[in-house]
């Protein structure tokens, strides 16, 4: 059944399975001191722009976050997170299982705000008791948001700001970064975002590749034996190579943003879809999540013949629904979306 | 360079990169719950003959070793292993990061005995201060072990045998165990050896596999929630596809064994070529893995062609180098390493 | 200076002290296991009416907090908690140490709803995507609460209620408790408290010991090798007759309960006090901790004379002031508030 | 019954008794910024000879090694210690619990080699697989050791020094540290004991206190928020004071060492008096503990009159057991002694 359930049901991006076909035999030492990794890493380097950024490859987003933060923070330091943030809803506790609690924030739309940080972080300095308390260590945002929206310029700027001035490193979880770098609403290069924060990760999962995130230190900072810290944690992969590969190829031809810019072309194509039918809108969702309302009947119906995902309750009769593309995503699946809603009625 | 050095020089064994390229478009949900896994999970439960076995894919041995001990452990439990097995020496303290110690007993070629497990088991609990320490709570052994050695039935038994007297499960890690079931020294059969623990690991990743490792609990006693555990662990993977298929393959036809027994034949025909050359073994290893002795000159000179790990030092001038064949190794790296071997005179 | 602070200002109880010198040289044996320890047990499971409860000892409230929440989770669960909860404000992330998220709920007066509660476990049982998120697995209240409220007998009894419903143990942190069952406002007796929880701790610390904190599992449920995970968790005391004694001694005549009545009296005292003299209360205390709201001006005159703590900024010129009776507070503190205060003028 | 079984059987020194009689109603702050505690940290700072040393309170022996090695080490190095040491042993894992291992060296009657501890440093950072090992992050012995031997001035110089060399720092775990230091045998002063390690503590549990250690920061090296730390450890007192006074009256007229000597003189009689009567040592201890070798038959005799230790089994008829004198030790008690030994014929 065709699905737009989320952005991670197909294998990988016809250029990576090649390479990895091509590849294949090819001896290579272990844990990433190959060389495919070290030209993955360079090729990453160069289109962030950052001659001293430090890339490590690990395998998924949960994982990276873990190993990421717990290895940045200090043991009485917590990790502040929107309330909505991935890492303080959908992680089974991996923050908490590494002894970090996770300090929230208030969302809008799944962003925090500059000034609700700032108000924390002097709140926490400010607060005779802070000795019994957790310590802000870490700020963790996600570009784009688990809803779909992303940070502007201005915005990113301003919570960098806060973090600069109470030196506390700014995270961007970029799970799904090249769709929020390619969203038509982006005013942020490539390059602009890995100046505003000290580390980020490029999601591979989602956007194209078997698996894989690509975490870059922005500014040579790197925690020292990061490798044995990512072993301890469980996440260093024997067979490096598989990582390397995979975004050797996403960083060869400007690929990974390609496809990623592909994925919002389609996206386009489907909230304008919707909308040209009627449907409205939970929020209007800048990149490859679109998130529609349907009559619940009419829910019904469409997962009769597509998948999608259910993402939350609107009212006793409608249903807000989660309609993702991705880089494999087809015209031809789209066509097939809108024969189905069409024959709806 | 041709390398000898370890198992996982390669990529994956052909007929898995064939089933990854055509199913690689396919949409399949994630986490696991893709019909390849399922069908790779009964497949595994079939070969080793158990009905009520429960299988569960993660991506790698370190990460396996963790995630399944800190499941079965109380929090004031330890993990009894040979003071080299690989939990204890060459993980990062991944166990400790969990919160469990790591009980050592002395190693036999790599091999703990029954007779001091039972010791041990015997004497912690007849300790009048037993609640001052660390409560032995599983077993773990490798088979293969480090040393490439492995467990005769006989000796399985054993220390099965007294993990039931003592209600304390048995884990064996498997991240070798083709190459110990199709070695010709192994008097055990892929059903017992599953009968004959409570858990064990198949490694995919050094036998064929670009990564995975399929743990098999052997009677219905897979931790509840372990998908929630491997998640908070970091360790549950996003597009779990990837290992389906791979496991799929790689018990399709008997493939898993009997690429197994090709790399036994190819050690058995290394270790041949050495003797009659005249070189002495550090270990008569009857697996993949082959300890020879060479003198520091000829380390040097066969390291400027082919790639091998120092293992140890013998005394001031012999060195103990590994020799690893695999599923990939070719009668023509063979014949190269001869004629390298031959040239050094 | 003459300080109403907090309640852990002085020593102990003259009763404790008397008997910690008449017991001084008696030899006995240590962890708990002497008769001491073992006749305040039997004192304590008498007073509460349950003869299969089981009593531990423990030295601080953070410490309580953490074995027993630590030790009553699962590792994939986290403890549910109102926002102002202690242990998820002034503890230091010790629960998050244990690697547990601590699940929040909002607060009313520092009390949650059991309809918040039930909704919470509902929605969570009921959402697809669990398996990724923290399970609750043990609800945390505080009686009194950290604003010195109290929960009703039926409010107590709805919460038990969803507990029981759900199967997660409700544990009541009782760091005041003495305070909180001898309020005015208070509708159940000790016996009842503790029928209506799975796990309390009767707090010593502030309530007339030096240090202590008995913890009582009301029905057999005390977590098998208890006092090796306290040990675990350092918190294991080699002089356990110093907990033993003074709760032997707060545990016989009534003692624990007359002193808690005495700092009752006390601070209802210095409520109608401040009433009478016209000052407004930030929140109707029915316990031990008043909280009153006085102009920055006179806060920084009485703080001249009397220690008090700041609570928290009502508006620019008013601030909320924490007056705490003990069981060693005294007429004459009282009478020299008020010749402070009315010194004021 | 008259106890030789540790030396933690009874309370408290009567000076430190009185002087918590004396204060006891005196209003002091919380947490350890008392008066109290800042007077007893000069004195122990004095008495070491240490101005730049850092003093901190805490509860129990266990407690302390677990929080100032876990504030020491980062996430992926361990604690070097004897095989015998007390945190490999007898503490229930309370390092791994915080995610460190316990790196072993060989024990020579409690006691590790310089030259052991240089070649395990050495062979780690010259191995090829360091960074899949744990890092040796911290050395700890004990003074004196669990079989109550003690380090020359010679020994423990020479330990510092590869200390220093390795730039790891040396911790002493100090529970019985005035028995060392007033051992005939010692050769070292408490000056120079505080300037031959990085930290160590003042065990005052089992030398006159009711509970209490005191870490000493030799070198203004105290991690940062080390109070933090130590609350989230659940290790944190409320009432300070308690340990304050302690150490106050301990460091006041030199009682901490004078009762330490007297311990002393009560083992050295003890040790006489059995060497008199013809039985052997098991080893010749010159600190508080002594171990004594007793037929089965005479053990069992001895038990019905005096408690005392079973230490281990020397041979099917011989049983070693420990008697250990105090600061509380009476010649009346050792009197009684001798009556029971004399009477067993």
């Amino acid at each position: 059944m065709i699905s737009f359930e989320c952005d991670y049901t197909q294998g990988c991006h016809e250029q990576i399975m090649k390479r990895l076909v091509e590849t294949n035999l090819e001896q290579v030492c272990g844990y990433g001191q190959d060389h495919f990794c070290q030209e993955a890493k360079e090729k990453i380097k160069k289109a962030c722009g950052r001659e001293d950024a430090e890339v490590f490859f690990l395998v998924g987003g949960t994982q990276t976050n873990q190993i990421v933060i717990d290895s940045l923070l200090k043991s009485y330091e917590g990790a502040v997170a929107a309330q909505t943030g991935h890492i303080n809803v959908h992680e089974s506790g991996a923050i908490e299982f590494t002894g970090h609690k996770v300090l929230t924030l208030p969302e809008y739309d799944g962003k925090i705000k500059a000034e609700e940080l700032e108000e924390l972080l002097k709140k926490f300095w400010g607060d005779g008791t802070f000795e019994h308390m957790v310590f802000p260590g870490l700020v963790y945002i996600s570009y784009p948001t688990e809803y779909g929206t992303i940070y502007s310029k201005e915005e990113l700027s301003s919570i960098y700001s806060v973090c600069k001035e109470y030196e506390i490193p700014l995270y961007i979880d970029g799970a799904r970064l090249g769709y929020g770098l390619m969203s038509r609403q982006c005013d942020l290069t490539f390059e602009e975002l890995a100046s505003l924060c000290d580390v980020f990760y490029i999601g591979g999962t989602k956007v194209g590749a078997l698996c894989g995130e690509a975490v870059v230190f922005t500014h040579g900072n790197m925690p020292k034996h990061f490798l044995t810290i990512a072993k301890q944690h469980g996440g260093l992969l024997a067979k490096g190579r598989l990582l390397g590969i995979q975004f050797d190829t996403l960083f060869t031809d400007n690929l990974y943003f390609e496809i990623s810019k592909h994925a919002i072309d389609m996206a386009e194509e489907i909230k304008a879809g919707f909308l040209e039918r009627g449907y409205k809108l939970l929020k209007d969702s800048p990149t490859n999540q679109q998130f529609i309302i349907l009559t619940n009947e009419e829910l019904a119906k469409v997962q009769e013949k597509v998948r999608c995902e259910v993402w939350e309750k609107v009212d006793e009769d409608h249903t807000a629904v989660r309609f993702a593309s991705s880089w494999g995503t087809t015209r031809e699946q789209i066509d097939y979306l809108w024969e189905v809603m069409d024959g709806l009625k």
